[in-house]
């Protein structure tokens, strides 16, 4: 393509909506333009690389046996109403009513469409297994869409969905997936982990995501310095705490003035006592009920632990109006000490905290000396907190726990029969009993991709694509381009691309300045310099993106060819599981 | 592709829902499965199909030098209200309020988002030409969706914009799209023609559709039989008639007695004169507007000529309250003569016929001896009528209409500035001046596509693809497979894969009449049976699905693949402009 044909508008400056790396860069790379929030419009730049990370996921789910159909975007209420979802969903789902008044919704995922496939064309196990992916446009009417394709409300999800009639048949079509995503990942070029997850609102028993790691990721992912037990910190389990052995002498539970001090950090301060001492009383509205949940002071609660304890569909911090209710005080003095009416959860760790501080359901006043049993109950304990870098891995008794950034990209679920129960997806098996099928659901953001290998790849000046999802292998700048030069690069674009080559040939009439500030930005692995010096010697420049600085190769320009798809080669399929 | 793995579930009965043949066909061959009114499963089969034909138009249109860029489908009701389209769309513009309350439209087409790309992004001349396109999904809230993915609610569209600095660009621009057309429906060989069509709510100076011919279509296309005049009938204009003198002397307007006769048919028959001599009188509202259109009896309104020469939002037959309003009379006995306060239209014929029957607007009366101007006025003479086969042809003085059936696939737009001037769309010209772009527009129904082929090419038995956009290229039946049968059938399965043929391989366990009944229904181009007897002879049958009747070739092992490749290569791009 030659530049000064394409809708490439490149920007110098850092667009103001744009708050992370993939998101400025894809902006000012011309790749994507806004639309409205969380809705982008995709130039052929970025296009380029959605294709490019398709290609690969598509190759590699046809080859794990999986067989592509296209379901429709607007889906019948009638099948979630069927799955329950309709009701469970919330407002991220996009409901719509067509001419006649129906209720449709602008589908998220499609287990329920899906289903309604396999359960009208497929009878008998001897169907199975099949595996059945589309690649195709979503919508999640996120509340607070952002960071561009990282988090948009409308964008490209690969989602394939598994049927088997017994349960081993489901985990190997597991098992396949799940070898299917490391192949796609590496292919991509990029580096990933896979770890434990969390199955959110798609349900099933059993979930892996897979992370593209970077340091500006939004997830957390917790891994074990001695074995594989890698999670997403909101999934990842605390080890249970070795027993502490109480003080001979409890203190007595006392309560003091603390006026305006509130938060842990002022009542540890206020009162000189180590946050290790302290109990955060949390009230939470859990579906229809009230729960208070108890951690030590220097811990955070993991919502998504206690929502998962209790079954919950929703699970929120409580209003200020029931906290007050509940705990008879103003907010930041809850504790559990005489709290009446509401079941007590509290984090393993909470049984070795002795002469505890926590509020003292009073206005302006805390416990000091506060012991379990004696002094206040607790329903359950539950791990409910959120590991830290240091903690105690799970994964091995010598292990410890690191904390790493990264980016969701992938999520595998096992759905087992959550969706073919409810909507009476069965087989007979060859004993002749109808039994429902076993599931598994599978997902990709394209656009996500794309984004999280930015935010893996690049520099201050702009990106560093993975050769095997870069929109160009190569690209061709002149400088000064008449006569010999101008021939001599006309006829290199010809030879580049007849050699299979993706060249994007920026034959612009730009200051060199220009040129290598744009050439930085779009991030194109190789670039090719062709000018009147270097010709005169016989040479073209070739500068590797991923190399930093700015020394480049000088190579004769009959072994241009030849080198060129040599770096393409080194530079196809290089990811690694890091 | 086995088989016996794939998701392909062949019916014997054409589902009642199916009123169409591509539809039943469609269904039968487990192409498709419907979800809700209009939206539909495209299965695996159906699914290859799509694809081939997106890609055929994806390189076409890359050939012509357009760019593949992908707009949004949720698309803000801003954009729309610049156009001013959000309010003359009507129903079949799905409306969608998100989360916030904010308004959105599921696009059923991206006029306006593209225009907003070109005004963000492009200011200068020297940018253009641009031509965009996508292939996305698109929908219409149709008030009678039918026909399967003839006409669906959500479908899949190629959509390409062009915008050009001036008219002789964007002259340009449109004929390389038409140029692109032709090629795309010849290398999908399909037999098509180019016609003249109306421009509806897309709007814009001048349109052509392409139809893929077929004696099912829904539209029907008048040719010229001397030039190459071609106009869907909607459009098709008529020559105005030679002039005819009134007869020396008219008949006096008498008031007749046609109890209950209402009809054309009823009152020419009671009267005993032909439908020539009667003219039909209708009442219409176009947009705030009440006409009268009068045509000749024997000929059909075309409510597309009158309402585009009225200018007008929206036409429609006035009800019954407006029309016995406007005519003092029950419907039925509408008539010219004594009608006020209403502008009177009238077919360039209706000139010519004397002492004419007219209703009378009064109860169960009509009048005979209707003569213009002595009896009742016409403010404007307009061609108005529908042509039939056997008009003179507008586009030779020798020339006859002949009217075929076809099926639009293709529609290509002439758009002038109507988008860019009501949206802001403008660059600098060389002399610095600020001018509106002149755009073109350029759509392709893909499942329309695959769907018109369907109607084009089957029999009885079932589909019978073009090469170029079958599903398979060959079906390798095998019959008794077992030992010496089945080792060398999947051996040729993987020989055939090898040499690049795209083979679904029917290794089920079924019955011959089975298996050739869905090969017949599948519609696979070249079918290749491997049996005992013809191994011993070594020899495989190969049967050419276009062949009637049960004649097969038997080719010699050693020369199949060969034989095979002949007549791929003969089946590629081998559609005409018929």
């Amino acid at each position: 393509m030659r530049y000064s044909k394409m809708l490439l508008p490149t920007l110098r400056e850092t667009p103001s909506e744009a708050e992370v790396i993939s998101h400025q860069f894809m902006l000012r790379a011309g790749m994507i333009r806004k639309v409205a929030a969380g809705i982008y419009d995709v130039l052929p730049m970025g296009l380029r690389v959605l294709r490019k990370v398709e290609t690969i996921v598509r190759e590699e789910m046809n080859r794990a046996g999986a067989q592509e159909v296209l379901m429709p975007i607007v889906q019948p209420a009638e099948l979630w109403q069927e799955s329950g979802r309709w009701h469970q969903y919330g407002p991220e789902l996009l409901r719509i009513t067509d001419r006649h008044g129906r209720e449709f919704c602008f589908g998220p995922t499609a287990e329920e469409v899906i289903t309604n496939i396999v359960r009208r064309d497929v009878s008998s196990y001897r169907q199975l297994p099949l595996n059945l992916y589309q690649i195709h446009t979503k919508f999640r009417d996120e509340i607070r869409p952002r960071f561009g394709l990282m988090r948009g409300r409308e964008f490209i999800m690969k989602d394939a969905y598994s049927f088997d009639a017994d349960e081993p048949g489901a985990e190997a079509s597991y098992e396949a997936m799940r070898q299917a995503y490391h192949r796609i990942f590496q292919r991509c070029g990029l580096k990933f982990r896979a770890v434990e997850a969390d199955s959110g609102n798609i349900g099933g028993s059993f979930s892996s995501e897979f992370m593209v790691l970077a340091d500006t990721g939004e997830d957390a992912i917790a891994s074990c310095d001695k074995s594989r037990y890698a999670a997403n910190v909101e999934k990842a389990a605390a080890r249970a705490p070795e027993p502490v052995e109480p003080p001979a002498t409890l203190a007595p539970l006392t309560m003091v003035d603390t006026p305006a001090r509130k938060s842990i950090q002022e009542v540890s301060d206020f009162l000189n006592v180590p946050a290790e001492q302290t109990i955060k009383t949390l009230i939470y509205q859990a579906d229809n009920e009230v729960v208070a949940a108890l951690v030590r002071g220097d811990d955070e609660i993991n919502e998504i632990k206690l929502k998962n304890h209790l079954g919950a569909g929703v699970l929120f911090l409580a209003d200020d109006k029931t906290t007050e209710k509940v705990t008879n005080a103003p907010l930041g003095f809850a504790g559990p000490v005489g709290l009446k009416d509401v079941r007590i959860l509290a984090d393993l760790r909470v049984r070795y905290v002795f002469d505890a501080v926590v509020g003292a359901n009073s206005a302006d006043a805390h416990y000091t000396g506060a012991n379990l049993d004696r002094d206040y109950r607790v329903d359950e304990f539950v791990d409910l907190r959120l590991v830290r870098a240091g903690d105690p891995s799970p994964g091995d008794p010598e292990g410890v726990l690191r904390v790493d950034r990264g980016i969701e990209v992938g999520h595998i679920f096992k759905l087992g029969t959550k969706y073919s129960e409810a909507m009476g997806c069965t087989v007979l098996n060859d004993q002749g009993e109808e039994l429902p099928v076993i599931m598994g659901c599978y997902g990709i953001g394209i656009g996500r991709t794309a984004a999280a290998a930015i935010e893996q790849n690049h520099d201050d000046g702009g990106i560093i694509w993975p050769m095997p999802i870069a929109p160009y292998q190569v690209l061709l700048v002149t400088l000064n381009a008449k006569d010999e030069v101008l021939e001599y690069a006309d006829k290199l674009y010809d030879d580049l691309i007849a050699a299979g080559v993706e060249v994007l040939y920026d034959d612009r009439d730009e200051r060199a300045g220009v040129k290598f500030n744009d050439a930085d930005l779009l991030g194109v692995p190789l670039r090719l310099t062709v000018g009147k010096k270097g010709l005169a010697e016989g040479i073209v420049e070739l500068k590797q993106r991923r190399i930093p600085g700015k020394d480049f190769e000088k190579v004769a320009t009959d072994k241009l060819i030849e080198r060129v798809r040599e770096l393409i080669d080194e530079g196809m399929g290089t990811g690694v599981e890091a």
